[in-house]
This record gives C-alpha cells, structure tokens and sequence, in this order.
C-alpha cells in the first residue's frame, strides 16, 4: 500500500524520516565482474569488444562492423514515420534554444592593484553518449544529451548504443542525427564504457561520457572516473506534486503515473494541504492505474514506493517537498510562483496545471537528466555547463606583484614552503633594485 | 634523472605519451579499513568517533569537547603573529572579490509559444570543509574552501580538522574565522568524513563535503558520494611553463621548484623552443634545489617526475601543453595573451614573468583547488558554482500546451509511455472541449 501520511499525526515525523531514508534500488553486486570487462577491453581492444558483444547481445560484429556506416544510419532514419520525426525536430529545436542560452560568459577585469583576473570557458574535446538498448532505449534521452554537448562546442561526440540481437531503434538514430552526433557504436554494457574511456583501435577515447544505463553501466561509470568525466549516477525516477483544490485530480494522478510507469522503483509523492483532494487524486489514480498498458510497473510503484502527504497549508508542503528535494516538483496550486519562491531543493519545477511533467520529459526545452535520490540538495540536472570547463586567468603587473606579494610571501613562509616564498621574493628584489 | 625530450628526437611521440601516462601516485589501499569506519560511526556516532581519534591522533575527547569552543578560537587566533594576519586579511579579502564575480545569475523568459522558461540557483545548505592536520594543515586551503562556500550563500559550514596530539595551526583557526565557518570540530580521517556525511548525536550532517586529504580521506570521500555531494578527489599537484628566452631562467626555476616541494609525486614540466633557455632553467634549479630546505622531497619530485621538453615553436608547445591539461600553466613569453588563446585544457593559466604561480596559491584571487592528473579536460577549479545548484522552471500556458503539446504525446508513445501521453492528451482535451 502506498503511504498515507498526516503532519497532525503524533509519529509524522518518525514516517517522513522513513519515507526520506527508504531505499528504492537494490543495484546487483556486479563491480568485479566491471572490472574484468574493463581490464580486458583494455588489454585487447576490439577483439574483446566483439567477443562480449556476442556475449551479451548475440550479435556478432567485425570491426568494421562495431560502427553504424553512413547508409545504414539513412536506412534507419528513414523507417521513422513523419509524425515522430516531426516531434523528434521540434524537441530539437527547443531543447537547443534553452541549452543555448546556458552558455556562460568569459570574465576579465583589472583590480585596484593591477592585476588582470578572470576565466574562460573551453568545451571538453570529445564526448561519449551512452543509450540503452531494448525498452529504455528512449530517443528523448539521446536528444538530453547530445545537443547540450554540440552546444557547448564538443568537437567530437560518440554514441555507444547496443542492438542486441541486432534490433534497434530508428527513432535513436535519427535524434542521434538530428543531435549532430559523429558516429554510432554498436556496442553496450561495462564494455562500451570502457571503450569510451580507454579507446580501441577503431575508437577514439572521449574525455566525458555521460548517459542513463542499467547497473554494469554505471559501475563501469564509477571505475572510469578519473580517467574522464561522467555524469551522474542516475537512481530511479521520482515526482513530488504540491497541489490545492484548484488542480483537476485527474490530471494530477496521470502526472503521479507518468512516474509511476517508468520503473517499479520509481516513486510519486503527492503533498496537499487538502485531505479531499487527496482522496480524490488516489481514486483517479487507481482508477487510471487499471487502464494503462505498463499496469504492473506502475502499480508496483504505487504500491511500494507511493506516498500521500497532507499538510496544514502550502507553507508547511513546501518545507517537506525541500527536505525530500524532489527531481521533479509540479506546483499545481493557485499560486505556483508564490510556492515557487519557497523552494529551495528540486531538479526541475513544472508550474501550475498545464505543465505536466511529461512536457519537460519531451519538449519543454530545459533537460530531463536531473538529479535523483534527493541529489537535489546538491547537484543540478544536465546542462551545456557539464560539457564545458573554466581555467582561471590571472596576470600581475610589476606594481601588482608589488603590492599583493609579500604577503604571498609570509604565507608561503607560514606555510614552510620556502621555494614558493623565494619565487616571489627573487621578483620583487628585482623591482627593489629597480 | 628528469627527463629531456624534444619534439625533434625519432621517438618523441612514444616518450611523450609515456610521459601523460605516467601513474605517479600509488594510493594504499584502504578501502575496506574505510568502509569499516564510516560504518563504524554511522552505528556509534560519537562514541566511535571519540574512540577513533584516540587511535589516530593520540586525543582524548568527550562530546562538548569535539568542537573548539569560542574560547579555544579566540585564543588560538591570538597567537598569530600580525604579519600573518594581515596577511591572511588580504588574502581572503581578495579571494571574496573573485569569487562574488562567479556568482551566476538567474534567467527566465517566455518563448513564442507562450512557455515560460528558465532556471535559478540555489546554494547548498549546509557544506563540509576537510582540513588536514600536521605538515598539510594549509590556512591557504581553508580559504579557498570555505570563502566561496559563503559567497554562494551556503548556511551552514563546518570544519573538521584533527589535531594529532591536540596540536593545531593558530593560522588555521584564523582563516575559518575570517571566512565566516560556524564550527570547528577536532576530527579527522575516514571518520571525520563519516561524521559530516551521516552526522552524530553532536555534528549536524552536511549536503556537500569539500576539501584535500590523504588516502584515507580520499577513500571515504568517493564511499560518501551521492549521499553527499563532493569535490574532485585531487592527486599531486603538478605545473607546466611555457617559456621563451624573455623569462628570466632562475624565476622559471623558482616557479617549478614550488611545484616540486609540495610532494615527491608533484611534476614540474618546462616547455620551450629554446634549448640553450632549458639549459640555464635546469642549471638554475639545480643550484636553487641544494639551498632549500625541502630539498629532499623537490628533489625527488624532480628527478622523478621532472621534465624539459623543447619544441619547434610556441605552437608546439601549446598543442602539447594542451595534451597534458596541466593544473598550473605558466606562459613565460613575450606575448602570453597570444599564447593563451592557443590554450584550450589548463586549470589556471599564470600570464607573463610578473605572476609566479605562488600568487595563485594565496592572494591572487583565484581558487587553488584545481584539477589535477589531466582532468583538466574534463573539469574546472572549485569555485562558487560548485556550492550551488540549479533548478530548472518550465510553465505552460493553455496555448504553449496546444502548440508543443501533440508532439510531446507523439514521442511519450513512441517510447510506450502511455501515461505521460495521456497526462498531457487530457489536458488538450479539455482545450478542445473548449
């Protein structure tokens, strides 16, 4: 049964807490046998590439077979129907236009002192996507990730997406196409990752890669870092709606499903100050629940990972929405910028009642790679940033240095670091003797 | 020996890439000891804290007197000499005009569909700041961790410190009170990092633990990832100048040898078209190495990670500089401004004679923190953005919702999400409804 919970009641605070610490993902233990993949696609490379790709998706390949050539990726594009390539382009476009404008600006100024001070902001040089095979092969998540990295000015953007058995999914291809990717590996798991990260003869190695990906992904993830950048490490997704009265119960119970049916970790929190409503929403809910063709998943979901909080008023919704720092929050309420205002830990908000939350999944134009497992308090979702990185400027003049150095040097003698005093002092004698 | 290449010799390519590979930190493995402490203190909390600073700082603690009290900061910062507190002032003072800069700014703006979207920062609540004991208990650090935490607007800040025999650095204690910290603890270790991860019945747990450690505390850091945010895990430090004949060979040799006495593992790189120029730098810093008082650990860094590579031309050394991603690059030439827009992957970039790399470390203005072992790559500095977090608003009007609508529905079928289809079709209904 999914959790039914009251602020008045006397133990709230102990459920919340529950509720707040609940493990949602058991991750199988699958670390040594990552490692092994990775040692040996480092030893040997595209033979060891082709070996566990028959291995794990039965298909065979040669090495120049491991990559999508240009006319099978025309082929694939080309089985797409027009409605879907239609929406495909114009999530592009939106998704473009908002990552365009993260673009952040290089700084430079001169202080009182004279020194010249400031960053820039220099792209990554090459970038690997890595997209799931079978169900989760989602062409929304190659879009996510891509054209935030074209954006940010990626020379070189690698995709690695397993076919197993050789199927798959021309939509994936074709937003892969209309991201600008560069070329399309026909390979998954552990191995692909530890392609991108170390290269093979035919492939290149990137220096971050990012994606969505089942445990053997992200475990070879976490090993490959350090080596390159990743992403996050995604947990199971999640919504939190506040909502009043004014919202439609329907509405908000599909917006609960939409969660819901990803995945039987995912969870859907309702918070109201409005015990109708909420009755309300749960009967839409379980009404809509017996309807949708994913029925299992997201009724396993509800069941397990559900939850329904009433709350004395907004206020009080608002400080609970933040403890739980939700990777999506939907403010169905009168006021949804006033709520806004008093949130200060989320991924995304999605405001008033015709923002469902499927919109930014799609063709809102902000990412849909947020931050999970309350990651919120301190992490963001995916943006064109991730693909760039700052180096910080700095110049003295003679009149700076003279000004600003001793005390350099007294620190660094504090500090028992005498060479990094003495480089400043052999400057300054200079300027002393004139 | 150092090595000396040139770009000119037949198998350059070959020792070149050997240099970049070179592994030159050999972290013990103390994973397991770690993983046994943090579980250690999520059971125990304070009593296995107290316990396990008694085993290794050779301290006796009770709970009151885990954290310094007012008294104990009011004292300890009494014994610093003026020069040194003058010095710290301008350091932080400076350090806080730098970092208010990176504060981003917030946009929203409504497309010409009628959607509103946009994104805000929020900082971080409460943030943990790591501060070794003994020889690395660097005041410097403490600043340039916790200044841009309180520029980002971060509440609540907390600092653990062990003091090995009840010893502490009164600068230490100074830098934390001139940087605003709310608490100093007396911990240190796996530990310490388990405390302000999970918290004790007397330390609040944090959001986001920053802040340099040895392997111990590198290990714990990478267990607590996701329960907490985290900073990069930094190797040893390491520098490259790019030089021509108009630097001064015994300033080049300063600037590497602050590079080379922080640690045996630090590297010190010179690149430059000049031979005759390399000769007189490595003559300059063999004479400077016998007078200093780390000589033993500068000196090993430099026979074993030290290398002089000349180049055709300040072109060359740019694509090579750009290969190794160094964490300091210094450009010593006539026009480094030309150079430096030829730099695509350093951490922090030191322009012209005047501006030794030690300015960087202390007063420049500029974070010290910075990516180390080539992830220059892939990652930046600390900064104030790393205290932050985004959070993206997307709201849609009734005529957004019909116009990008339909396509949202189209790709939520295309990947069998019914239900985020049918969240946004029962919305259009009712506009069509009327």
């Amino acid at each position: 049964m999914p959790q039914y919970l009251s602020t008045s009641d006397r133990d709230f605070e102990a459920a919340f807490t529950a509720l707040l610490g609940m493990k949602r993902e058991d991750a199988p233990e699958v670390d040594e046998a990552v490692a092994a993949i990775i040692a040996d696609v480092r030893a040997r490379g595209d033979a060891a590439l082709i070996e566990l790709t028959v291995r794990f998706d039965r298909l065979e390949l040669t090495p120049d077979r491991l990559c999508f050539s240009p006319g099978e990726i025309e082929a694939e594009c080309a089985k797409v129907p027009l409605a879907e390539a239609e929406a495909l382009a114009l999530a592009a476009a939106r998704i473009r236009a908002y990552h365009q404008r993260q673009l952040p600006r290089d700084e430079s100024w001169t202080d009182d002192q004279g020194a010249t001070l400031g960053w820039r902001w220099t792209p990554v040089s090459a970038a690997g996507l890595y997209v799931p095979g079978g169900l989760a092969s989602y062409p929304s998540s190659v879009l996510m990730n891509a054209i935030p990295a074209r954006v940010a000015g990626v020379e070189r953007l690698e995709i690695a997406c397993p076919t197993p058995g050789g199927e798959v999914n021309p939509l994936v291809i074709l937003a892969a196409r209309l991201s600008g990717v560069d070329r399309i590996w026909r390979i998954g798991g552990a191995q692909a990752i530890a392609a991108l990260a170390y290269g093979t003869e035919t492939i290149a190695p990137v220096d971050k890669i990012t994606g969505p990906g089942n445990a053997w992904v992200a475990a070879a993830k976490r090993r490959v870092f350090g080596r390159v950048g990743i992403d996050m490490i995604a947990g199971p997704s999640e919504i939190l709606v506040i909502a009043d009265a004014s919202a439609d119960p329907d509405w908000i119970a599909l917006d609960m499903l939409s969660q819901a049916e990803h995945d039987a970790s995912a969870q859907a929190i309702l918070v109201t100050p409005d015990a109708d409503f909420a009755k309300a929403v749960v009967a839409a809910l379980e009404a809509r629940l017996t309807t949708l063709e994913r029925r299992e998943i997201a009724g396993a979901s509800w069941r397990d990972n559900g939850a329904v909080i009433v709350t004395r008023d907004l206020d009080e919704a608002a400080v609970l929405s933040n403890r739980v720092a939700p990777e999506h929050l939907e403010l169905c309420t009168e006021d949804p910028e006033a709520l806004a205002g008093k949130i200060t830990h989320a991924g995304a908000i999605f405001l008033g009642q015709w923002t469902p939350e499927a919109i930014g999944d799609y063709v809102g134009g902000p990412n849909h790679v947020l931050p999970t497992a309350r990651s919120a308090r301190f992490s963001s979702g995916l943006s064109t940033l991730e693909f760039l990185k700052r180096t910080t400027l700095a110049k003295m003049t003679p009149e700076a240095l003279r000004a600003i150095g001793p005390a350099a040097e007294v620190l660094a003698v504090s500090e028992s670091l005498q060479a990094h005093g003495l480089s400043v002092r052999a400057r300054l004698e200079r300027l002393n003797r004139g």
